[in-house]
């Protein structure tokens, strides 16, 4: 299989940060995608994803994955170990519950701050819509508000233990730092989670 | 178990189809939360569901789930038959690529049109903002073609079988007559899905 990748940016990362958990990134053969240079609308690329959508995720029996979380879901399979989706029926859906919460609340609308006022995303996102923009950055503040408080009161994301969840916030994070959103700096509970995930294996 | 749910909203529907899709939507305990009445942000519904998100899932040991996915994700555990997101490695990635896709084109583009230009909703959603309601409009339209040339090519939305990614893009359907947009009027291959699914025990 093939991994199409696209370097520093969020669902990338998603996958990447997910492999390094379980040790597997450095093994996946991978192609690099270039966005600034357009490569992910060329009609080859186009072929395996068909919205443009980065990463990709190629089988060896031709199927195309994308979906950062659609291909996660293929790995969690493939390699079992660490487990970071869940074991029974009530883990997966708590743990893709509070995944879905840092995505829903945070990523997608840190994804619309940045796409709508960021002057480099002119080009790709089209119309920018500047209100919109503003509006995001006050939902990126709440959801910010909303982990502090969860991981106030519990050690990680979805519970006791790493997950694909706290993988999501982190993606989060360091999406953030491109409109210069650091939230863990007037958020001490944040700060004492980024300590205790970079001390996860594959987190630093 | 007691699954809090409202009528006729895009997240509830997609469990409530879901579970009609397995024949178990008459055994659940439900209570309804009223929405316009604004029940979902009572201190009582936020202690379950503290985003207020509707619906929520509380199960036997007082484990509240919300997010309607993640519910149907132990529904799935609980119910598996019919198999409605996969059996295999492969098969759980495809479908939720393709669910992920009519969620995050479709549905979230529907909710941006309607809850940013929609009367009912100024009290609901603050600020509205006008641009980004036509803007999203754009992207519905954009992702009804893609659809409908999936299911010129495809019987189903994941593949040759019924699916939650099916469900989600029926869901996506029902939500857009508030903002009176019916794609299948004129691109067949919707409405040709469209009774196909209908003769799915539970669709209709």
């Amino acid at each position: 299989m093939k991994l199409y990748t696209a370097d520093r940016a969020p669902n990338p990362d998603r996958v990447k940060y997910f492999l390094s958990a379980k040790g597997k990134w450095d093994e996946i053969d991978k192609q690099e995608i270039s966005i600034i240079e357009k490569q992910h609308r060329q009609p080859d690329y186009l072929a395996i994803s068909p919205l443009g959508h980065v990463p990709a995720l190629v089988l060896d029996d031709g199927t195309a994955l994308t979906e950062s979380r659609a291909i996660c879901t293929y790995f969690e399979s493939v390699y079992p170990d660490p487990n970071l989706m869940g074991r029974d029926a009530k883990e997966r859906a708590v743990i893709e519950m509070w995944d879905r919460r840092v995505e829903l609340t945070y990523l997608v609308a840190m994804a619309g701050w940045f796409r709508h006022s960021h002057p480099a995303m002119a080009e790709l996102e089209v119309p920018q819509v500047a209100d919109w923009a503003q509006s995001c950055q006050g939902k990126v503040e709440k959801a910010a508000d909303f982990f502090a408080d969860r991981l106030s009161n519990s050690e990680f994301v979805a519970g006791d233990r790493f997950t694909i969840a706290d993988i999501t916030l982190h993606v989060g994070f360091g999406f953030g730092r491109i409109v210069k959103f650091k939230p863990w700096e007037s958020r001490p509970a944040l700060a004492a989670w980024r300590e205790r995930i970079a001390a996860v294996p594959g987190m630093s």
